[in-house]
């Protein structure tokens, strides 16, 4: 596949908010997931744990994906820009967080993703 | 100054439509830009001379920035999304297009910017 295709996949499931579709199907066993602040995950299990304990704090009322964007000059890569509507449980109170993310693919895979926001998500 | 500082910088100059002010004071003199088909033009005034040619046959109705946005992995770097509110000349028809910019700052100004989009801009 292309990494058009591979990357219009990717924004077509998020979309239907089949986050954990994406990464059960289209990570690489071996993906190196990259927090704002530095911290590196390695590997499809770890990465789809730290997801699901970001998630189990707060209730998640829809998202939305600008992209897929793409640089000739970076062929293996994609970017998105996501607002994600949740409510902290702690909180109750609903806010819209923002990233942008930065894919990179190998044999059709996502190998990395690298988010770009600020402040706590 | 901070990549913060540099980055919030930016980001008020862009929300007031100085994005040519930005690129008077904020860009390097020996700026790298990468626009979406991978081509780089290297030099300030190369890449102010880019930015106006391309802005030659629009009108420019406005624009939206979200961000900065950062990555610890990436100290040196900030990333924005952009909207931008045009009409072509050529067509009469107004649009919107959108694109993504990755922004490396070294000794407080921009050295490189590389934007990632979707078809024509």
């Amino acid at each position: 596949m292309s990494i058009r295709t591979v990357a219009a996949k990717f924004v077509e499931l998020c979309r239907q908010g089949k986050n954990f579709d994406v990464m059960r199907t289209m990570y690489s066993p071996d993906i190196v997931s990259v927090e704002g602040d530095g911290k590196e995950t390695s590997g499809q299990r770890p990465v789809i744990k730290k997801s699901e304990d970001w998630g189990a704090d707060k209730t998640f009322n829809g998202e939305t994906v600008a992209g897929p964007f793409f640089n000739g000059a970076s062929p293996d890569q994609f970017t998105v820009y996501f607002t994600f509507d949740i409510t902290p449980k702690s909180t109750g109170k609903r806010k819209t967080i923002e990233e942008i993310g930065v894919y990179t693919v190998k044999n059709d895979k996502i190998t990395r993703e690298q988010f770009f926001y600020d402040g706590e998500h």
